[in-house]
């Protein structure tokens, strides 16, 4: 049997987010039918880095699989591209080393929410940002930002459906920034993010941008661990998952029999 | 009466270019519908610094009109946001000098033809780029493009049914440079344009970068005066008008009478 890496970018607007659910198109679905074809009908499990939610766009996520039928990397990544919708690309396929399972070996992700802060609407940039048409003070958010920084418990920050079993998480690397005149990017490096976490850390920084609260304020809604505290979670469709980094085995291994 | 200034961008993919057509979707037909009801219902003829073909993106056409309707600067640019279907905006409306008049007024147009140069697709970018598997030479266009520069006969590079009185055009600045890792970038500053000039000027490099063509023979292209020594006309796609500048005046004024 030979394990697979899948490099992956798809635009998420058609799509209820990553994970195959009943009664509607899951970016899984697809991709999994789409390798079954390539794959002379042979079905198979794509494992993703994480779930992403629906409106979610991704620049590259890493995906894995593993399948018994020879195909060459090449043939798999023009195989996939000519089964898969025009929303969803296979940037790259590769072999992976044996047991590669992208979620358990995956170790930091960089997602990017991107604000269009502007006083017109963009033609181009159409449910790929959240378009925000009051000043934002960037320098504000830019401060307010930094408490979230290191290891926290991030109730305040975790949907209210959030089924992780704990909300410790380490943001290795959070920013805000001025891009191309009009855009504003808020950057969040980490191993994991809780449900909804980096789109209600965005609202919430958006309410710091608007004057609402102030920056110091961040520091005091991460301590209290409630999420009325925080401010609304910002639209899925200002949220890009832009890089995805494994390492050499997987972060929990299973303890030998 | 009050002249107007108004600065537009759109996704051309929908359009059959700027100007009204019998029985097409254009922009021009679309925008003055929209400020029609700006006006409380007063037709009005809008005039573009320069006809687009169908699918040709604009990022900031400039535009005119006149009316006697009064009505403030943000009234106009909100009223035809609101008006406008997604894939047009009005980026900015503002008074104009008396007689303003985008097409005669315009001194220079900047426009620019993307590539995408990767062995694979973009689902961010259909409609918007020329894809192009092969690998390009991104030098020897750079170089090829340098004879394009100055004042010529281009008829070697417009449509054949283009019906200019001459082919004799100035163009300021030709360059090809790589932008962003996977694009190559056409930009041609100049005050006017033959039908499908960029587009032929575009196709031509594009033989220059494949390797079929070398960069010495563009200049022998220009030359011959030949629209069929040229190459085949790159697709409207990846064509983009990105800046226009206008003078204090018309370029051709009337004799006083």
């Amino acid at each position: 049997v030979q394990d697979w890496r899948i490099t992956l970018a798809w635009d998420g607007r058609r799509f209820c987010g990553w994970q195959r659910q009943p009664n509607v198109v899951t970016i899984q679905q697809v991709v999994e039918e789409s390798l079954a074809a390539v794959l002379g009908g042979a079905s198979v499990t794509v494992t993703a880095s994480g779930r992403t939610d629906a409106g979610v766009h991704a620049l590259a996520q890493v995906a894995s699989f593993q399948t018994d039928v020879p195909r060459s990397p090449v043939a798999i990544r023009n195989g996939l591209n000519f089964h898969l919708p025009p929303e969803i690309v296979c940037l790259d396929a590769s072999h992976a080393p044996p047991d590669f399972n992208a979620r358990a070996w995956s170790r930091s992700k960089l997602y990017r929410y991107r604000i269009l802060a502007h006083p017109v609407r963009c033609p181009f940039r159409d449910g790929k940002v959240w378009h925000i048409k009051k000043k934002l003070d960037v320098r504000a958010m830019a401060e307010a930002v930094k408490p979230l920084e290191g290891a926290h418990d991030f109730s305040s920050f975790r949907a209210s459906g959030c089924t992780a079993a704990h909300a410790r998480r380490f943001i290795v690397s959070a920013t805000v920034t001025s891009v191309d005149s009009d855009e504003i990017h808020m950057e969040f490096v980490g191993n994991g993010f809780l449900r909804h976490q980096v789109r209600v850390m965005a609202g919430t920084l958006v309410q710091v941008g608007l004057g609402r609260f102030t920056p110091a304020r961040i520091a005091t809604i991460l301590a209290a661990r409630d999420r009325c505290e925080a401010g609304r979670t910002a639209p899925a469709a200002g949220l890009w998952l832009v890089r995805v980094e494994t390492g050499d085995g997987p972060i929990n291994p299973r303890p030998p029999q």
